[in-house]
């Protein structure tokens, strides 16, 4: 088997779970929108001349503009929550489960809004807008590179606040977001309380980043660090650090999924049937290829720079001492079997906001994809969204 | 603070935990000898003209030949499992808790032997003697690299049949290792099945290493590989891939570690009291500098290319076809929040065992090092250890 095909395999069995099929889809043509920003100063006191981000919206937004709910993206996501661009695409936003006409975040009662964030690794996605280190910085007209500002997750918020301004909406039914989605998610409800009665965390770290993650995401930027094409970020107009790019991603892959996972998609099988992984260093099994072909496939579309930037937001993630401004009632979804954002972080991000006199409940989704099952198996706690919106 | 104090503050706490203290060392010198073996033939039909290996004993061998207790060493570790060996040393071997007189382990009972591996990692730690891609090749007076071949954890354990054979030890009373080292255990069980009536692995990957692992330790070796000092293996007499090796050092250092660990060794601490984190890409955390210093120390007596030989030994580890051959009584011993060998691995093999009409105990440790809760909280499981070996 081609290492494209395994990779074709890898991912089909991935997206077959998450599309959940036509019928199910969010089904009026989904029109990407962009949204500039003059003059943007980041919470560091830089200022960036103009940020421009994509956003899309599923719903119509009500005459007193109180339907809204805010839907943020994970680290290599973009703002397709749900629905298609076009009737040919092949699958729906990685949500579409639960977001459409009759879904739990209902498009018959909801404006459910959607966007790219500041740094998003898809540069190369002709869907995705977003303002980086690969954007023309307009006084020199030259990629900015490492000069762009260093971004954290509040600026990810307030870049969106300006976008809720320009629509005129004042206060949000609920934000919701996986994984740094969900940290957006609680930065939204320490930064704007009276905007957030309500936040839904999806396999969230809670209200800071956890250490032990931070290790990680040093590991996940070391193999572009490592690529000498990365050049210190210096490669635009030359040849992009694909291979440093690659190897991030895999293990961005592996530290999302679980044993459950490779165990059901690759088992112990060799890469061929030609070859015997015993025999041979060369010799490989299907699941370092596998991972190698998904690594290669998903680098020719990310920028390398933007991803140091987003893994340096997720790093300073905290509101743990901002605690006291929350005034959002939440419902933490995490997954079994997460391995970056363990169930436990949820339980004890719950119990602090339980402390502080809030409501917050924990619902638990399973299934075999680790920290991506908040993805792929967002359906199981369909009814759980439904409830709390309502309430 | 600085990196090396961040690295002797990590290493302070976790081998603090593993020293036990000198009142309960194994208190007999260690005298670590050396086993040659000439013309070995590896499981894949490849001769190795000349085996050197490393091994060293506690208590003493009885007449009968019959109270011997064979310890297998883990990935990055080495023979050196309890006592010391001079006075000055700072701290005792790894299971030093449970192995000495009185103690589990009893040595006032029980002959224990340890060994070094082949293609053990630490080839610069004058205590260590192993053969490998680091050792010279008599046919050409040059250091083999990549040339050596492939070895497996049977390989290991054919050279360890040897090493008991020279002693005139026909059956042990039982074999025990933590995690690559209970790889070895369990390919005792099923090779020499006459000479293995006790098993005892602990944080083990079951009867197989599961494909997620094996995804694992491709990452491990990614950063090997793409040091362009590594060369294709041949840098011996030039400059050796220090920063490819620290790294893979630093991503093994993580998995086998935990949230707790990282959460009350580093906390969310900066680097130093100077920096902040959020202001720029330079100005680390705490435990990104404790990880980089542990890494970079850990490289200095560490072969890259034994590394890479240790992963594939591990990657091709399976006897999931021999489990009839087994007539071992099985007492796995996993350990709660291990992220690279988790609890249920243990857990499915126990069951398989039995399904075979074999006895398979599970007795779980627990504490803040995740996978290494295994080898540093090992005495939570001494009772049951010493209730086995009685049986």
């Amino acid at each position: 088997m081609s290492a494209m095909r395994i990779a074709a395999s890898l991912f089909g069995t991935l997206l077959l779970l998450a599309a959940g099929g036509p019928a199910l889809a969010y089904d009026e043509p989904v029109e990407k929108r962009e949204f500039v920003l003059r003059d943007f100063t980041t919470e560091q006191g830089e200022t960036i001349a103009e940020v421009r981000i994509g956003w899309e919206a599923y719903g119509e937004l009500n005459a007193a503009k109180d339907n809204v709910i805010l839907i943020c993206h994970y680290f290599s996501g973009t703002s397709a929550a749900a629905g298609k661009y076009t009737a040919e695409q092949e699958r729906p936003g990685y949500w579409d489960a639960i977001i459409g006409p009759g879904k739990p975040i209902d498009t018959d009662a909801y404006y459910v809004v959607s966007s790219d964030t500041l740094v998003n690794l898809n540069v190369a996605d002709p869907n995705v807008i977003t303002t980086g280190p690969a954007s023309l910085d307009p006084a020199t007209g030259e990629p900015y590179g490492l000069d762009f500002p260093v971004v954290s997750m509040r600026d990810f918020v307030n870049v969106q606040k300006a976008l809720l301004d320009s629509l005129g909406i004042e206060r949000l039914h609920a934000v919701m977001g996986a994984s740094g989605g969900s940290v957006q998610t609680m930065e939204w409800a320490a930064a704007y309380p009276e905007m957030v009665p309500r936040a839904i965390p999806v396999i969230s770290p809670g209200l800071e980043m956890p250490p032990y993650v931070v290790g990680l995401l040093k590991m996940w930027n070391m193999p572009i660090e490592m690529d000498p094409n990365w050049n210190g970020g210096d490669y635009y107009g030359g040849t992009p650090p694909l291979e440093g790019l690659s190897n991030a991603l895999q293990l961005v892959t592996l530290n999302a999924l679980h044993f459950d996972w490779a165990e059901s998609t690759f088992g112990r099988s060799p890469a061929s049937e030609e070859i015997d992984p015993e025999a041979a260093f060369a010799h490989e099994y299907k699941v370092e290829a596998g991972l190698q072909a998904s690594g290669d496939a998903r680098a020719a579309t990310t920028d390398a720079n933007h991803f140091l930037y987003m893994s340096k937001a997720n790093m300073t993630f905290s509101v743990a001492d901002e605690i006291e401004k929350i005034e959002a009632k939440t419902l933490f979804i995490p997954a079994e079997g997460d391995m970056i954002f363990p169930p436990f972080l949820s339980e004890l991000a719950a119990e602090r906001l339980r402390a502080q006199g809030l409501e917050a409940e924990v619902f638990t989704v399973t299934g075999p994809f680790g920290h991506l099952n908040g993805v792929f198996n967002i359906d199981q706690a369909g009814e759980a969204i439904r409830a709390f919106l309502e309430e």
